[in-house]
């Protein structure tokens, strides 16, 4: 139960500002405290545009904000920005960057016709990683196991709270970044965040998520160019279909020793399937 | 295993436009089939202006943005709205109104400044709640375990499927409405959709919902006049401040015979506290 000596970053549930007791009655009447999660909402701007208001937990806005807009294609070049400002009154993260970026152009023009162009982003994005050659490479169910008692037993808020989601950016068996935070993208755009400003290559990393493999999951993990996703969580067909395109491994409900792979198995290497019960439909 | 004879709208798991069979490879390499739910964008827009571009399972578009646009309080008279239109191959819902709404009208002096407005809606939303008053009443714990019971036992996506969120609209312990989404707010705003084209009475109704008690879950039970939010799911601290300074019941953390209300204790009636085991922090 204690933190893995190679993460650098991982939850921190002694942070009175992440959690709180709040206290309520059970199903007895019995008076009753529990940890809650915190959430609050943060907007952020690029430049003078504002792009999104996120409900986050609040730690780490400047990797938020940083991840959220290289994930959504709107900036590309960490050498482009100049500065991020938070500003904890308000709730508001300002990412500057050199120049206008071609985003706020496309953005200014969508906007002059028919107002918040995000879901015309979206599209974009789709677009976007078609682009996107993700890397071969190896991924071993050893690994995967290893994985899952790692990040298990690490002390988190969901351990100490729940309701919260979890993603980690992890390198063969060895978590190196777990970030928790209540809106499931969120986590996952933090770790994008702190790749960039750490110039943190890609191609040998595996993204570990316990949120569901919906088309956006799948969407973030190419825009990082990491070669392999993880969850414990299921699958949509979409988010198989966008992976399948892109030769992204893919890999969901992964429980004990069990996992099923709907993408990619091109990678996978199956050096510990000593568990040869059948799999179940949860 | 059937269908409840006063459930209005049940999920249905023999549409094979909802989900498909997907093949992958388990742990062991054995090739396995597994049903997948579909995921697809679908782009809202109230007359001209664009407004969301929602990831959702597909069924029931015209619900889905009604209920979204009346939950943000873009519109909140039925009779104001003179037309839905669906575009099944752009994958788009036009919702037309009479007049130009308060909300274009707020939205457009926005964009002419700072682009997107969504985060200022919000905040205009944590307000507008403040002059809502929801109804006293009543729940009773038995209603809860009825109700828990007659869902998790209604043939479902989520059984047959998984990586899907609920969200059922209840009176007393009989399920009314259960929709089914992968964004687990839009199963939310289906179920307000309905609401206001049916023209039904929320003050005497419960609000059942698979996902976590977050601040947009509390704003939208508001918003639709719900006096009880329940989940099997947690909380978050802002979700929980938010209902009670809305006279909210919100009880999460329903499994079995358990359950946690953190806000709106006097509506609560506990006529069924058989089980007197301690609660358990999951």
């Amino acid at each position: 139960m204690t933190m893995q000596p190679s993460m650098q970053i991982a939850p921190d549930p002694t942070n009175t500002r992440l959690m709180r007791p709040i206290q309520g009655h059970d199903q007895s009447g019995r008076k009753r405290e529990i940890m809650v999660v915190e959430e609050s909402a943060l907007t952020l701007f690029l430049n003078t545009t504002e792009i999104i208001t996120a409900m986050t937990i609040g730690d780490y806005p400047a990797y938020l904000a940083l991840g959220f807009l290289f994930n959504q294609g709107m900036i590309s070049d960490m050498n482009a920005v100049t500065g991020v400002d938070i500003d904890d009154e308000l709730n508001v993260v300002v990412v500057r960057t050199r120049e206008q970026t071609d985003y706020e152009d496309r953005l200014a023009k969508k906007i002059r016709t028919s107002g918040c162009a995000m879901g015309t982003v979206f599209g974009d994005l789709a677009d976007m990683i078609r682009t996107i050659t993700l890397t071969p490479g190896t991924v071993r169910t050893s690994w995967l196991y290893a994985l899952t008692k790692a990040i298990n037993t690490t002390p988190s808020l969901y351990l100490a709270a729940g309701a919260i989601h979890g993603c980690v950016l992890c390198h063969q068996g060895t978590p190196l970044v777990y970030m928790e935070d209540v809106g499931r993208h969120n986590a996952v755009d933090k770790i994008a965040g702190w790749m960039k400003c750490h110039a943190v290559q890609p191609h040998d990393k595996i993204l570990y998520t316990t949120g569901r493999l919906t088309s956006e999951m799948i969407l973030k993990s190419v825009m990082m160019e990491i070669p392999v996703l993880v969850s414990r969580s299921g699958f949509t067909a979409w988010g198989v279909e966008l992976a399948r395109t892109s030769g992204l491994t893919l890999i969901g409900r992964l429980r004990g020793r069990r996992y099923l792979c709907l993408s990619g198995e091109d990678r996978l290497i199956r050096d510990d399937d000593k568990d040869t019960d059948s799999w179940e439909t949860p």
